[in-house]
């Protein structure tokens, strides 16, 4: 970016936004103005990719960076039952990153907002000696009553997820040993995660769980999480965790552990959540909504405080889930 | 941070808080949830403190880095005329940094949160292989007509900063230069900022700016912004930039350019506003709320385009400011 001034690099992403008429100061000023939704709660987030931790330049491309930024955010609001709406891009820029990197990077986020009309309102860029740092702050709205959070669950609720589980982690692995590249299709999953921002408004609006969250950091932590929030246990039955096809073939051809991906593998951002018995029929007109997207069960809320997981072998208990410094 | 998990270092964070009602969500869900002000826009903004580049760990002890860190974001939503709110904090800590560090970093954004009553709603901690990055994005409100931005000044114009300006660069030098440490009175305006939250919300309820801005990259460039932002010229006349007494006889003594460091040093965090000849009864209104700050005349906006600074020697144009990449 040697090259390249600070003011110039902000012109180069402001010639890529279009604001919608709620935003009545975008980037360019000290800080970007917006409008309220009246009635609504604003849901706030902020999440940091590091190189190095979360993404690897050598095999993740720049759009892909860009894309990743925004969808861990976009998860986040989603897991909240809220609507997207806008976005600050903070970044910290190395010396090394060239511009047409930093152009890609930025068409990654921008493409990714637009599909889900999210406004890039603001940001910040400055250089730094170390590895590339792309912070995003989300923010989205919902109404007071149609939150979700990892608190609501009670013994007695079932519990879901989206999608499959452990297909990221194992495109991860797959990236890292060199067997992939980031355009295989089962890399996919890792490098340009698809946030469910449609299932988290949909299970919002509809009431349709009793509590929710995004699974960054792999189901074991996700039970962990709302477990914890909600003062019960949770027990899953590793059978009907839904893994993708071709982590059972890699599997059978000696592969990692499915079921281990599923729960110790981060970087799925399926949505965790729990569901009251008398939900069901709404839950059922979330599904018919939401198409193609499966939703299914993988376990029960508990009185006890266990996590557990019953497979063939029987009853064990729950590993600990991926933690930053452990 | 080898021997803390992520988790135990968000409890650490959560136990210095205390929420104010509007908080619907505070930290520990995937995201906040807030109830924003009727009637009022929500003002947003994000920045990075980078270790190496904003920052050296080596002269600026962790209570100033959590302080900067927000600091430079109220500086932001002060130039805009708004009322902070909320913040959401995210750090990329490495593994060098001691737990003690991290507790009086914490201490620092909270004690300053705390004087401007700004509630930590949420963020997000990482890992990183690089140097420490604190990543804040700060909130605020402000009525709609009341708001301040760049792109408001016209020639007739005055020009206007509060406090002195050059402190914090002529701080820095000295501290870098071994000469004075962090608790030196000369270096508290590098060191520990004063974001001008009041001056800000005072400019903007009694609409008595034109134009406004905060100066983090030096007057050179916040002047040549609100030119660019107003499409108007500036010129500023030398003799009147408040510089501090410190600065004066350390020129005497053969050190800086008081001029020099004024224009093209950063991290005074004081605000540049323009003023219309018939808001000056309003100015003066916000001077006798103001107490102890100065503000002082240093300019006029002109229809020409230029940016020019009138001395002793006669006009010249201003350099151009500190840019990042440049």
């Amino acid at each position: 970016m040697a090259d390249c001034g600070e003011h110039a690099l902000i012109a180069r992403i402001k010639e890529r936004l279009s604001m919608p008429s709620w935003v009545v100061l975008g980037p360019g000023d000290d800080a970007a103005a917006i409008e309220p939704v009246r009635g609504a709660l604003e849901v706030l987030t902020t999440d940091s990719q590091v190189e190095g931790v979360h993404f690897d330049r050598r095999f993740v491309p720049p759009d892909a960076i860009g894309h990743r930024a925004l969808a861990v955010n976009l998860s986040d609001l989603a897991a909240m039952g809220a609507r997207p709406r806008a976005a600050l891009l903070s970044l910290a820029l190395p010396a090394s990153l060239e511009l047409t990197a930093f152009d890609q990077m930025l068409d990654g986020f921008v493409s990714l907002a637009t599909r889900y009309s999210v406004a890039l309102i603001g940001g910040n860029i400055t250089s730094t000696p170390g590895p590339l740092v792309i912070n995003v702050t989300a923010t989205g709205t919902v109404h007071r009553r149609k939150i979700l959070t990892r608190a609501g669950a009670r013994a007695g609720d079932e519990v879901f997820v989206t999608g499959t589980l452990g297909d990221a982690a194992a495109g991860l692995l797959r990236l890292q040993a060199g067997q992939i590249t980031a355009d295989d299709v089962d890399a996919a999953r890792f490098v340009r995660p698809d946030p469910r921002v449609r299932a988290g408004m949909l299970l919002g609006r509809n009431r349709a769980a009793s509590s929710c969250m995004d699974l960054s950091d792999g189901l074991a932590d996700g039970v962990r999480q709302i477990a914890e929030a909600s003062g019960v246990g949770i027990r899953l039955d590793a059978s009907a965790i839904p893994v993708g096809q071709a982590l059972r073939d890699d599997h059978a051809r000696n592969g990692p552990d499915p079921l281990d991906l599923a729960l110790r593998g981060g970087d799925d951002f399926e949505l965790l959540f729990t569901c009251r018995p008398n939900q069901a029929g709404r839950l059922r007109s979330v599904r018919r909504h939401l198409g193609d997207l499966p939703i299914t069960r993988i376990g029960v809320v508990t009185r006890g405080r266990e996590l557990l997981v019953q497979d063939g072998q029987g009853v064990r208990e729950i590993p600990a889930g991926y933690e930053h410094f452990r």
